[in-house]
């Protein structure tokens, strides 16, 4: 068997999480049991979510234990298999970790999965027609439910969720608007991703100045906000929702770190009727196949695009991450280990 | 025609409203055309949502007009009638507004309805059977959504629409927990209305503190929440939801005078996947009739126990309503005109 490589939770942060809460260990990969498969990784995906479960209080999630690989998604070929369905060679998602290689049962329900390769590229099944993918249609088609002719405006309009957010709601008839950080990323929104506008936070310096940006670029107000950020872009964009208005909260990067930070006027949500929902993807399992179904047409016929930020081996994963959690990436965070 | 008396909105408030804001008018009533008739008010209703009125500002209604009388809901009995379908004498509800008496044309859907008080108190369409009733009753079972064994909170919970949400909930087979001003309230609450619990939010100096109460009395957390103050109070109860838990807006008084009053840890809704939706029942006709038949079925039958504040004769309006935006009243807060 092959030797391991794995990235695993060496102490928890308090505050910002640094290179020092995570350690690079060498281990054995251990013989397989009747019913198993070995995955060699091609790809891991680094997420948001993974910094709340660095954490030990109460999350979503149970944390991540302490000296075991970081969780997470993987996509990649089976390597050795001791399961009928499954022969080596073939392209297959799962929950990996953070490492090389994993032993997997696939008997069990949502371990792993094979993929077609033919019309959609592997590192896809961990973007666009993968969680975040799924993550993106389930707040838009299942919160925030747009109707042809309102507006849809989504933070973290670049990434893996948000861009699978604008696309499919430019696709229903939306006027969609995008906040992101920096110009290249809003350029990028508009010109590739064909959002109608889309607003760089960075040069202001509150919600109040924010807002006025936002009130340009959807002077009809919002109706539909999928929000991946938090803190001073929603206090902004809760200025800016229309009665009635419907917001999908998926991610508080903002928050993970440090201090919260509060919704300054909450009232927005009693005088405008707002419904504000947040959920997680994983609990909604139903609504996988219909959203698979119609992220995985958009990307083979070129009509979902996205774009990916690759880091090369293992050993750049932790820097890679707390990138993600700074915002430098740019589109999908991948990790490319073959 | 008789002389009538009427309460106009004076000036309009900067911070807190003042009794300066008002003003005592006395005017002839006009004469009725054909369709129309002439409505004496038997008591007014004071409620919170007049205070947003008050203001020039975006709120979810048009602002009242300076000059114009205070808006309110009224009941009474027919004076004189021009309209075949009512006859002097008949009791009625309607919104006549802060004054003696109204001319109304009934034929304007949602104008005038008759009632029945052969069982029903004519005060109680004021409030159980009327619009703070339904409120509760569209907050509970459309938002909260209550599940026999979940538990349930309200604030507020010994006024006109707290009293409306934890009885009905309380008879869905849930745990009520009630949250209000002070000790005689809370023991009103539980010993009188039944809720299984009471919390007086006034001895908790902060959200915390008031959160540590929560968590003794709601042991298994709060599944459906009935917002009607907002500020501490919320902050203290998000703390508290389970996963899955659905808040109702309904009031947010805390923010109504001066400052707003932040939602300290909104991390909390994206945690355990909360629901928090604002909704105003006057949007919601369809909802009436359902709402109206339980909770008038409930009242006949002295299951829905309510209490009410009387505040006599028109002058002392101003007074009372301030008094109100205090939470200086016990129960429905009306002002006995007859």
């Amino acid at each position: 068997m092959p030797r391991n490589q794995q990235i695993l939770l060496k102490s928890r942060p308090s505050g910002d999480a640094g290179l020092d809460n995570f350690e690079l260990a060498s281990v054995d990969t251990p013989a397989l049991e009747d019913g198993q498969v070995l995955v060699r990784h091609h790809y891991l995906s680094l997420d948001p979510y993974m910094r709340g479960r660095m954490d030990e209080g109460k999350s979503y999630a149970a944390p991540q234990p302490l000296g075991a690989p970081m969780i997470g998604g993987t996509v990649g070929e089976v390597a050795e298999s001791r399961n009928a369905r499954f022969q080596p060679g073939d392209a297959v998602v799962g929950m990996g970790g953070w490492q090389l290689y994993s032993v997997v049962d696939p008997d069990v329900p949502g371990a792993l999965r094979k993929v077609d390769t033919s019309h959609i590229p592997l590192s896809a099944y961990l973007g666009a027609v993968g969680m975040p993918g799924v993550t993106a249609w389930y707040g838009l088609v299942r919160i925030c439910e747009p109707r042809p002719g309102e507006t849809v405006a989504v933070s973290a309009a670049s990434g893996a969720v948000g861009s699978a957010v604008g696309q499919p709601a430019k696709a229903r008839g939306c006027r969609v608007v995008g906040i992101a950080g920096g110009a290249e990323k809003c350029a990028y929104v508009v010109e590739e991703l064909g959002f109608d506008a889309c607003i760089d936070y960075k040069p202001h310096a509150d919600a109040r100045s924010l807002s006025r940006a936002i009130k340009e670029a959807a002077p009809k107000g919002i109706d539909g906000y999928f929000e991946n950020v938090g803190g001073m872009v929603l206090n902004a964009v809760l200025s800016r929702m229309n009665a009635f208005g419907r917001i999908a909260l998926c991610g508080m990067i903002a928050g993970y770190d440090g201090q919260p930070v509060p919704i300054t006027e909450p009232r927005h949500l009693l005088t405008n009727r707002l419904k504000l929902q947040g959920f997680i993807v994983s609990e909604h399992m139903e609504a996988w196949p219909e959203a698979l179904g119609e992220l995985g047409g958009l990307v083979a016929s070129g009509r979902l695009k996205y774009r990916e930020s690759v880091a090369e081996g293992l050993a750049a994963a932790p820097e890679a991450f707390l990138g993600l959690l700074k915002g430098r990436n740019f589109g999908k965070q991948l990790v490319k280990l073959v």
